[in-house]
This record gives C-alpha cells, structure tokens and sequence, in this order.
C-alpha cells in the first residue's frame, strides 16, 4: 500500500509567518501523496475582535454564532487557506485547497444543542476520498481548512485535529495512512512547563493516568482523544510534535501506540 | 465537440439572496460540463467600510492595497464562494471552489503601476485546463472567485469578466464553448435608463457607433471588450443580459456577434 501522509498544522506554526515558511519548505519535499489540514485561531479571533464580534469559548472550544461562522469562513478558507495555496504554488507543489463542501469531501452533522449549544458546529459524519485520490494520483495536494458542510446548504465549523484525524481513518481503507499533528510543543510533556518532559510513546495506560494526574492541558485533551481514535481505526502512525519532525524522525516527538 | 458553458454572475445576482437562490437552481439544471464565476464586489465594499478601509476606484475599476486584497481574499475566496458552494451542493450539483491558485490553474502577472497604479491586481497570462478538464469529466463542477496569482506566492485580485472570458478562451481548445455574463440587466441597452431598448445582436460596428455616442455606461466597456475579444478568440457563443436567460433562450438578451 502507497503511503499517505496527513499533516496538521496549528497555533504559532500559522500565526509565525517564518516558522509557517519553514514547515512549508519541509512539506514540499515530502515524497508521495500528502494532505495539509490547517487551523487559525488566533487569526480569526484577532480579526473578530477587530469587527468588534465577542468570541466565546466553553471548556476551551469556541461558539460559533453567525456571526463568528461568517469571521471563520473569511479567515480560514478566504484569508489562511488561500495564502497557504499561493505559498505552497511558489514551491512547486500543486496545491488545491478545500473546505468539506468543495466536492462534497466531508460531511457533518451540526452538534446538538443539548448539554451545551456550541452553535455552527459540525461533527464529522462522512468522508468522501474519491475525488481526493483522483487528484493526489495528478500529484495535487489538497490543502484542508476546518470548515464542513451539513449537505443542506450550511457550512459547519469544525475542529481541525478531528478533521485530520477522521481524514487519515477515512483514507486508510486506501493508504498506509500518517497522522502528523505539528504544533509549538516538543510532543505530549509530562511537566507542560518543561519541554525536555516529552513522552515518547504514549499508550492508553499513560494516557490514563496523565489525565488522571490533571497533567494535560486542556485544549491537548481533545488532540489526543483523536490520536486514539485514529490509531485504533487503521491510521499506521500517529506523531505529535513540532513541524520539525516531518523532515527529521530522530526530532523528539510523541508518537501514539495503541 | 462536447459543449462547455462559462457563465459569470456580478451585481445583484450575488447580493440578493433570492436572486443567487432562483439563478442556482437553474444553473444546476443545466446539463454536461460548466464552470461559475462570481464576482462580489458590492459585499466587499460593504465589508471594507465595516472595517474602516477606504476602496478607492479609478475609472470604475477598484485599487487593491494590501488591506484592501486581504478584503477581497476573505470576502470573495472565504465568504461568497464557500455559499455558493455549499448551496449547490444542497441542490446535488457537486461544486469545487477555486481561486487561480488552486491547483496552479490561472496565473496572472501583477499590472504595471505606469500610468496608473492599481496596486495587487493581476493580468491573465496562462490558463491551465487539465486538473478542471479532470474534474468536470467527474461531473464536478469549478466555482471561481475572482483571484489569481503569479506563481511566486502573491495572489492578485483579477476582474471577474475578464477571468469568465479567459477561461472560456482557453477551453475552446477542448470545448465548444458558451460563454454568458448574468447580471440585472436585460442586455446591453440603447438607452440606459430603458429596459426594453436591449440590444438582440451586438456586432463590433454597433459597438463602435454606441461607444461614439457615449451611450455605453463606465462599467460596461470593459465588460463588452472582454465579450468581443471572447468571440473573436474561438468562443463558439457569447451572450449578456438576466440570469433567466440560461434557462431558456427566449429571454431577451444581448448576443454578440463577429
């Protein structure tokens, strides 16, 4: 099976625009088939606050309102995305970017309003890999930004780790598929205060008791619960770490063991 | 040949809701391969002045400084096309939003600041077909937003007419190629203040002889040339007036001629 690689790239790596030109000098020179998932954050909620919009976030995840969907929209896949497929075009690298409504490649539900109304919010309900595989056999790299569609005409926010997670379970009927999820951190830590703390192989055990011991971070919780879910659903290799480690293994990371 | 239509939306087709509404659900009724161009401009003035950035318009055509394009990038790559997106897809028609930087397909070449500098606005200069070609021969259907870029990473605001009429050019190699410009009028018209004095058939001698007269409005000069240089360079149909026209022919309309 040909090798799939899906990296996602989030926080200071989109926000530093050296440190995103460097992680994208790296991508390019990755063989193979390779999908790019992007996040923006800080970005749309610099941009909210200059419209003057209110972000507000429950347990670390943000409400999407019409308003903040409309900012999301802009931000991700008008100002991120396409920034990042001109960058990625200088390169020499054939990028083609994609919200989940461009060709129909990911559908979700938008969440329940019960226990907490987050909004615009989708869940991931299906992955469509067709048109994807056509275009990756063209050597077209599809740049994803986290942004979803519930079919009926409403485009969703959704998380960014989840959408790079369900995209490697989603491709692994066809790939040996790679979950990267780079960020500013060296991997999971087991003191968030001290960068030489990085675990190298989590398992579920330690995974246990880390959250037991109230040592991750909140917004890693959800990261990692979709480590788990891919790398129990057929993903070959899952590694969390600074963007360094796609173009260098002996970079310390995490890797995730099931 | 197998035939293609290219069909352009401006004005308030795309600022009024249920205009964009009633024209999707004809678009999507039309059958074999066609590509949508949209342009936006009326949202992303409305947008600047939300955000205090001033648009500046020299003989009708706006300046793009770089707050201004980031304007542009968000409100017609993020905002306008992922709807319109998303809308077709609730009506079955399997679209795929692009800007020319998108699988490298228009590259443009940032104009010339002698005489007038128009700040990051981008000339056409190659239009590639294959990757759309691809794509539409699985039923998928391109979304265009008025941006390219210039293969150095700087994406380039570009007239939406002009962006239809390239396109249609460069497919007239593989297509017999229909090109038709919708917006809220029925035509070109003799008199601008009267609907019913439409134009059936615009050659270039009525064109020269309206253009004398003073009789053609700022904003349509541009247009019509990018129509005459359309038929002139192996579009097999030109065609100018209301969005019903793409429903049914006898809708009066403006049809130019060699």
């Amino acid at each position: 099976m040909e090798t799939l690689k899906v990296i996602k790239i989030g926080g200071q790596v989109i926000d530093n625009t050296s440190a995103l030109n460097d992680f994208l000098e790296d991508f390019v020179e990755l063989k193979g088939p390779k999908i790019l998932v992007h996040g923006g954050g800080v970005e749309a909620t610099k941009f909210a606050e200059q419209l003057g919009i209110e972000v507000t976030k429950i347990d670390g995840r943000r409400v999407t309102d019409a308003d903040t969907l409309k900012v999301i929209l802009m931000t991700y896949a008008g100002f991120i995305n396409k920034n990042i497929v001109a960058l990625l075009q200088a390169l020499h690298c054939n990028a083609l970017g994609f919200t989940g409504a461009d060709a129909n490649t990911i559908i979700s539900k938008k969440r329940s309003v019960i226990p907490i109304d987050f909004g615009f919010v989708g869940d991931i309900v299906q992955v469509n890999t067709k048109t994807l595989r056509t275009l990756m056999s063209q050597e077209i790299t599809p740049v994803f930004c986290a942004i979803t569609h519930d079919e009926n005409g409403q485009l969703l926010n959704t998380n960014a780790d989840t959408l790079a997670s369900e995209l490697a379970i989603a491709f692994s009927e066809h790939y040996s598929t790679e979950l990267y999820f780079c960020f500013e951190k060296s991997g999971v830590l087991r003191d968030v205060t001290d960068e030489d703390s990085v675990i190298k192989e989590l398992n579920p055990q330690t995974y246990e008791n880390l959250l037991k011991s109230g040592k991750v971070a909140d917004g890693m919780i959800p990261k990692l619960d979709n480590c788990f879910r891919a790398i129990n659903h057929k993903v070959s290799q899952v590694s969390i770490g600074q963007p360094e480690m796609i173009r260098d293994t002996s970079v310390r990371h995490t890797k995730i063991i099931k």
